[in-house]
């Protein structure tokens, strides 16, 4: 009898469930018999032995179901060196647990503090594989997250409902996307959705260029200009602030997000009306896309088989169309960002869409 | 050789197009030779004689094309008493266009505010023949107007990636819905998304019914509340100012929109975190569902067929399931609320919804 | 405790399981305590006493699911009155179980032939309470049933595939749609989505007419034609047969169904080569859309409030957009059909689609 | 002024559009001035002078829209030797209007006959760039092809509609699915939407493998089994006999196709009904999926940047998430195939997919 947990942290992203049942498809192939045992709620549940034991059948139908039936937390690394509310060291639970139920490897679907904190399991001897999970494609390692491209359709639906009321009104529209610190998720959709301007925080904007881009598609007639923001897209202004002085500023500002400072700047110095538009939550919501349920599929088997081989240690990643494991060690505390001389980023210059840096 | 005007006018909605081809289509039917005086951006294009003279082959194509071909502008009645920029009075310049184009008759594509408008051009002798369009489904005398199922299938879209996300984290959730000063929207998205809570506009809400609401569920071991509010949705407090009263607070208001308000009075009764989304103007994009593309087709034959036999000064209207003209005079200046004795409400609240009331 | 059985029977259509969690929702309101006898697969269940008990719990979160967690099966009422494989009499095996298990009501879902059971059941003392499902939307007495827009929106959609690749290559091509006997879904997803020409069962089509119309558009310069055939649509000559000759002709007939049929006869007598699609069972499958989710949880609402006023014997329907009650009696052993004056196929042909009759 | 000659050739696809918006975007960027000269229908156009004189503004708001607007068709190589109908020579037509246009480069979208008549052309002289469009994914020298991604979608969508009606009814499904001679979406429609069985052309499948597999499920209690069957599915037995024996076999089969045969087969051996259904060409029609319309945006973007470059003879390709120019000499002719020691083959063994050889 195989004892494995799984458990699911950080912010919910689509194929979850596609992720584990690829996982328990697999084991149910190499194993006649296993146990399942799920942890409620992220590393809280593995740290409070909050758990059901679950069989393959438990993991049956969710292939299409957004979200996690296991539930998930935040759980930030950086919380790991601290005791928890009653003073306990949170490592020492999580491994008490993992021993005390005998288990024989544990499974880990998470993003980046997700994956430092199963790199900290997995250096104190754990068993631990992990599945790279998140709408932000930001883990190192994996060329694609699972949730990335279902992120993508849902920000490249929004911009194309922006699209035909831009056109029928003779509007500019901000539609501010999600992906955290980096820019994949407005980079994708804004080139699969048309937009106009695309503002990342990897290549910080002048407002004065992404006026002209907009008042250039004015003068050639254009009836509407769109920009796709990245939540976390920042001015020039602000990116030459200390960490100190950036956050000071942000306390203070009367923006609730990204896309209104800019549309007031733009406002400000044209006079024009600016909408803006918030997709937010529903972009890490919803079924998965077919993209995501193959690769989440491929990427659950591949984490079955190192179990299966006893080879832990590894998040499991794509590479140039392939799934290969990667060492944890390598993934944890990395961030996969969009470089400047990122290819896509040349193209969409080809394609006439203006990033604000020029 | 038949002249016919067309303009589309107030905010966008979904279908505007399938329903213009509609009328095309029907008119193809009755006459071998005619041409459409499309006029852009909606009354101003009347106005200042900015029109295209097209034919069947330009709306051909377009059945599921969103916005509009035409362009739309929103053009408040209360300013058709007062003159225009250069001092002109703007009924008369729509009616010498009118007159100058010898036009048989003038289509037009609106809501509550351009029926109005549309109703005083008709009493003022020009053939009008209008078509009922707004996602907000508020015009009297149409149990349907096209756009609202559209809406209603994206804002229901929202709530269901809101569900998953919700569920996986244990949160509360405000979803804000449009619909101007009607719930129409939020009630029929509310009850198809499955919102434990839906706020209208029509039935002002108790704060602490709606807090009473989420602790119910909390109690009863439910990891989430949805929560669905119409952009009007109001307090009893506030339904209870004046309107000058009301005013004036919702200008110092701190608040972008209802749901924030709402999302800070629940933190502050209940310590609770509460996330808002605000899928906005998305609701009004994109291409129609199949169920508006064959009311509005419906709409647009029937309004060819009244124009065919010269019955002008009409809105095509759906009532109990039938086409039928309903006098603009009868339509002009009155909204289609959504009424505390509605079936809905009292099937919403047998399915446990709360509406804030009680 | 209330004991109330709950059953799915014929042909599974979307919002079966949403209108189950309507009236378990409405239920839950009306009755602290309260059992679901959950009848497996249809009236096989009842009779064979194959069922789980369930809780409110058990129909959370299904608002979104297609199908039916019930399992369903087709039970043709012409076989209630012969015994089943052993001998026993199928009513009596129902009311044994119905008796057996002391149910306070019975909640059945579904078409046609449900209905003439259910109204036996009626007849024969049993309380029972019935919701109108069917992809067909042909049961007497309801406007509406639940399936019926969600089927039409995938078979509007594979309409929309079509025009694109129709439209690329210069292409007829036939879409054979769903709608048992009955035209419905053929009618409503024709118009929504732009068919050139629709047959439908309840008008006997003349296949020159049909031809007809293809070459008029072809003259036109049109690229491509497209035709939504309904699965039971009818040539004139095979209307007049009886039905003994009909039945022998299709026996010997070498076509699949009606499409390939109709595909021939056009390219034997005009050359050109037909496209064939049949979307078939997917229409009846996937999440149903949200106009469905709606009237169903309204209906099962409605089918709590019934049962908790003891009022048995009825099917809840839309009229009018209102929820009533209609006597089983009523409703048993008739079919709600297209007929020739329905405003649709007048409207229909005021947009230039031919129902091939004229 | 550059003179720019753009044809798409082939059966359509999603993304044609999208892919010359972002050539003709591309060019605006690297030309003040220049003009697209779209041929119709494929290289029939550039046969016979069928072509518009477009500009910019032609290709503006076709990002989502499907099919192509230049329009298309079949011309297979094999024919490129012949003379066509007035006995003419059609490689020197084509290159006598390339040079009675003078043109300064031909830019063709289209799939592996395309690609051998590109590369014909190349060699006499002409400039020409293609770009790899098809849903069947299977040409040669890129890792993928757009219309693939969308093509999947829609499959797996078909699979998912299945699913649930499947599930409610206890029943065996075959749905077919696009790919000519190739499987790559039966493979990944197949692993994204949980296929049971996946039979493609690159692996002969052997019938008593099959219906082990379906028998093994119903032991398992699995309530329904689908398969995933790519149209050029072939038997053990059929893939011996020689390319003759094959076609003889073929004509005089009673199958429309191969999921009809592969059904009666298992009805045969087992007695079971089993329920067909067949996409068809909805797979290649409907609007493009975002990542579609990002790579095919991308394509575009490098294969304007190729013609400023006057690097001529090029297929722009995707290789490891890069795009880089791919000899026309090394494209034409070859066949990009499923391998079986695909990696998704592997994986999908783990999954516990039949693949029908084991």
């Amino acid at each position: 009898m195989k004892r494995i947990g799984m458990l699911t942290s950080g912010g919910d992203c689509q194929s979850l469930n596609a992720a584990m049942r690829g996982v328990v498809k697999g084991l149910s192939g190499f194993y006649k018999d296993f146990e399942i045992y799920g942890f409620q709620d992220g590393y809280k549940g593995l740290m409070y032995q909050n758990y059901k034991v679950m069989s393959p059948k438990d993991f049956s139908g969710i292939l299409t179901l957004g979200g996690t039936i296991l539930g998930t937390s935040r759980q930030p690394f950086k919380l790991m060196g601290t005791p928890d509310e009653k003073g306990q060291d949170k490592v020492k639970l999580m491994m008490d647990t993992y021993k005390k139920l005998k288990l024989d490897a544990l499974v880990v679907l998470g993003g980046n503090g997700t994956h430092k904190t199963a790199n900290l399991l997995s250096e104190k001897g754990l068993n631990v594989v992990t599945l790279p999970k998140t709408i932000d494609n930001d883990i190192w390692g994996t060329d694609m997250t699972f949730g990335f491209q279902s992120a993508v359709d849902i920000a490249t639906n929004a911009l194309d409902c922006i699209h035909t009321t831009a056109a029928s009104h003779n509007r500019v529209f901000i539609v501010e996307l999600m992906g955290h610190k980096v820019g994949w998720v407005a980079l994708h959709a804004g080139i699969a959705g048309g937009a106009d301007v695309i503002l990342l925080p990897e290549i910080p904007y002048d407002i004065d260029k992404v006026i002209q881009c907009i008042e250039k598609r004015t003068k050639e007639g254009k009836r509407f200009s769109i920009l796709a923001v990245a939540e976390g897209a920042i001015s020039k202004e602000d990116a030459a602030l200390s960490k100190k002085q950036l956050k000071a500023k942000r306390l203070n500002s009367p923006y609730p997000s990204a896309a209104y400072e800019i549309a007031d700047k733009i406002k400000e110095k044209t006079g024009q009306e600016i909408r803006v538009t918030v997709p937010g939550h529903t972009q890490r919501g919803g079924g998965p896309c077919a993209y995501d349920r193959a690769i989440s599929s491929r990427l659950g088997a591949a984490a079955a088989e190192l179990i299966h081989k006893e080879q832990y240690g590894y998040m499991v990643a794509l590479r140039d169309g392939k799934v290969v494991p990667v060492p944890l060690s390598e993934v944890a505390g990395k961030l996969k960002v969009v470089t400047p001389d990122d290819p896509m980023i040349h193209e969409g210059k080809v394609l006439g869409i203006s990033f604000g840096d020029e």
